[in-house]
């Protein structure tokens, strides 16, 4: 197959590119850095040294004997480049993961709300846009998120996307929907995703673009088979309030000896993922296509959920290592149940990694050796979901108004 | 009060900013122009002589001895403008009208398609930004439209808003949720209404700025009390296949002797208000704000349902002019029901103007005043939905798939 992987340089992106390669897929990359641009922004790097793209490639020649192509430019602002792209080199297949992606970024100032709307929903929109022009028949795989989803927590399982709600009509009887599950986006990121939605929802509808939307948990780990050839091939490792999430944080904090950061009560239950699941998910999608007519596939890509601070709890035990509890930058409540489903990749094969002793001492050695790359003030989370003090606050807010927000990624 | 009206330049926006001045408010308006500048596009004008911002205010000032504000730039493009503007002028209430606004034009290539979504969110995503960033408390009123509804024909009634659902519990229990009604949009341009939605919703819960979202009918009429005032003040009259909607259209197609251009069977029913309830509603949305802390008001701003083929009967009937019936352009379902709630409205004292003799006449004669005004070769509705031959569509396409499509505005 030939794929075209939108942010293939991302922590996500890059290790999907390498694997797809090397299962003798032709691929090629677009990506505007804009990843790289945010660190310079935050003065704060991968914990890991990440090589140039140039180098990335070159060592991925030298290890595999394969090409993969990389055009350097925003998917969002330059429709006509992505459109001669598709035209020209036909993919079969896009996997969509070019959007700014961090929860806290996209809540730090009205410049980072607005970029993140702009960014992302003009960048899926030109990816759909572009594919009807071409004509061609192209499969999108984009990277969702859990944190679409916002009800359901007391006693209900999440489904895939969709659900089945019944509705009164006027005679009193009940009718039953299937309808996309309710969103309730916990943060301007999340809210980007819920907007996608509805852009893949349409053109599918109107032009029968087939998509997979993958909501996918909390990504934790760093290397996969294929990333771990060569130092060169390094993924990307965040740490800090931005962009770290949560159990790669806990993990580097331990290693470099810095308490655990747990906000609020840690109450948060939150669905997470190996990168290295994330990768056979994305091939397991590209391998199981929609057929022609069928609706957006929803399939929810995590394999676990855990409460923060019972990760927080699993690594003190580890490593001695204690937590902190400090004040919840987000708007969000203190405690949440989150049960979902995610029979439809265990049904297409998936064996899902659960959180186990040797990943985590392999993330924390990789944390180890490269602890002395880590700057501690970038640790802490610095955004603030709500400029306000908290005495300004609806009484309703804390408590039930918002109860799920399984990721932050 | 102090009332900013973005897009007020437009059919909806000139006589809302002419009414809430007549009442004693202090009014500002922003608009690009853009609007004009699609007429350029489309080599298309106003079918009314529609005068220069400046000759309009001039007039005003004239006619009435008040003062409106006039700002030329783009709410999508220029935050920093919006936000001194905010901060500078602290305006009680913005009424956001400056969206594209017409189904078709969204639907004639992959720009129209951008365009559309770029100007309509980031328009829209500004506003919100920069109220938050203000830390002022203003309310905002939003023109939405009844295409954002989808389902619910059979027999049931579209509410404002909220739909109130039951949903299953893993323990079989039927629980109630009260959600957005599930969008359904009929065209790219619909699709932004819906993703304005989750905007409004999303700074709503987190920062609790004020909204009312209206969700409108299709306007027709032309003029209302402060227009008729004077020549230079009247409002435009958009007659063409992308602009104009259905009624005005059917009126002035039988003004100058053109066959009343039917879509499909003509049994789409659509929901319908009058220019000067459009002006009153908004008013009275404005006397009415929500209260701090209260999720957004949504109300349904229409007065009266029609099918479209039963206009053209009744305008038939008035004039002896005969409809053609023609391929429905849209990819919709040729008949619908629809049932639509405005109570909250006539709660509020809103009295309708409903489809009546007078009125119909006296569109009749501002048409027939400016018939010599008419390119008779841009009535037809030249937008095609999909670019692809019938034959190749899902054959659940034409029939099921997506009942409602409630205006076109
Ligand atoms: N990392 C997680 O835990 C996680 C969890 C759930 C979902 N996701 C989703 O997966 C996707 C990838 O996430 P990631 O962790 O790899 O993020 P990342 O920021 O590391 O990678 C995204 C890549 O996209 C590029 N990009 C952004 N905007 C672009 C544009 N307009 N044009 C071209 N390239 C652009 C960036 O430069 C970056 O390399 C995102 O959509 C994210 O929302 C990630
Ligand atoms: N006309 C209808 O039948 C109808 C029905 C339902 C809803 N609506 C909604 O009401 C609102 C007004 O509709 P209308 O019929 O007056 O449309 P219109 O096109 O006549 O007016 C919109 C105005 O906004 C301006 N504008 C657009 N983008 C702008 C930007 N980025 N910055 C500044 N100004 C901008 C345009 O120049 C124009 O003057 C729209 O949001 C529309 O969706 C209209």
């Amino acid at each position: 197959m030939k794929i075209l992987i939108l942010g293939g340089d991302g922590f996500c992106g890059w290790p999907t590119a390498l694997h797809l390669s090397s299962l003798g897929h032709e691929i090629a990359i677009v990506d505007n850095l804009s990843r790289r641009q945010i660190d310079i922004e935050l003065e704060c790097e991968s914990l890991t040294p990440i090589r140039p793209m140039g180098e990335r490639l070159r060592a991925w020649r030298e290890v595999s004997g394969r090409e993969i192509l990389f055009y350097n430019f925003s998917v969002a602002r330059n429709y006509q480049r992505l459109l001669d792209l598709i035209n020209g080199w036909q993919p079969h297949a896009v996997v969509h993961f070019a959007e700014q992606r961090a929860a806290p970024y996209s809540m730090k100032s009205s410049r980072h709300k607005r970029y993140t709307v702009d960014n992302n929903l003009n960048g899926t929109n030109n990816l759909l846009a572009a594919i009807v022009e071409s004509g061609l028949d192209i499969h999108v795989a984009h990277l969702g998120t859990m944190g679409v989803y916002g009800y359901g927590t007391a006693g209900m399982k999440i489904p895939e996307g969709y659900l089945t709600v019944k509705v009164e009509t006027e005679d009193g009887e009940l009718v039953e929907n299937e309808i996309l599950y309710p969103p309730n986006p916990g943060s301007i990121y999340h809210m980007t995703k819920t907007q996608d939605q509805l852009l893949f929802a349409y053109y599918n509808k109107n032009d029968h673009v087939r998509v997979t939307d993958l909501h996918q948990g909390i990504v934790w780990g760093t290397q996969t088979a294929e990333t771990r050839h060569d130092e060169r091939l390094i993924n990307r490792f965040d740490y800090d309030g931005d962009y770290g999430t949560v159990l790669n944080r806990f993990l580097m904090q331990a290693a470099v000896g810095y308490h655990l950061t747990v906000h609020g009560t840690g109450g948060q239950t939150r669905a997470f993922i190996h990168i290295q699941d994330t990768v056979r998910c994305i091939q397991l999608a590209l391998e199981n296509p929609p057929d022609s007519g069928d609706k957006v596939h929803i399939l929810n890509q995590m394999t676990e959920t855990h409460r923060v601070r019972d990760l927080a709890r699993m690594v003190t035990e580890r490593t001695g290592v204690e937590a902190e509890y400090l004040d919840n930058p987000r708007n969000e409540a203190d405690e949440n149940e989150l049960h979902v489903a995610n029979d439809r990749f265990l049904h297409l094969g998936l064996e899902p990694i659960t959180l186990g002793e040797g990943l985590m001492e392999e993330v924390t050695e990789v944390a180890r050796k490269y602890a002395h790359r880590c700057d501690k003030s970038k640790i802490p989370c610095v955004s603030l979901w709500r400029s306000q003090p908290e005495s300004s606050m609806q009484p309703s807010d804390a408590s039930d108004a918002y109860p799920t927000h399984p990721d932050n990624g």
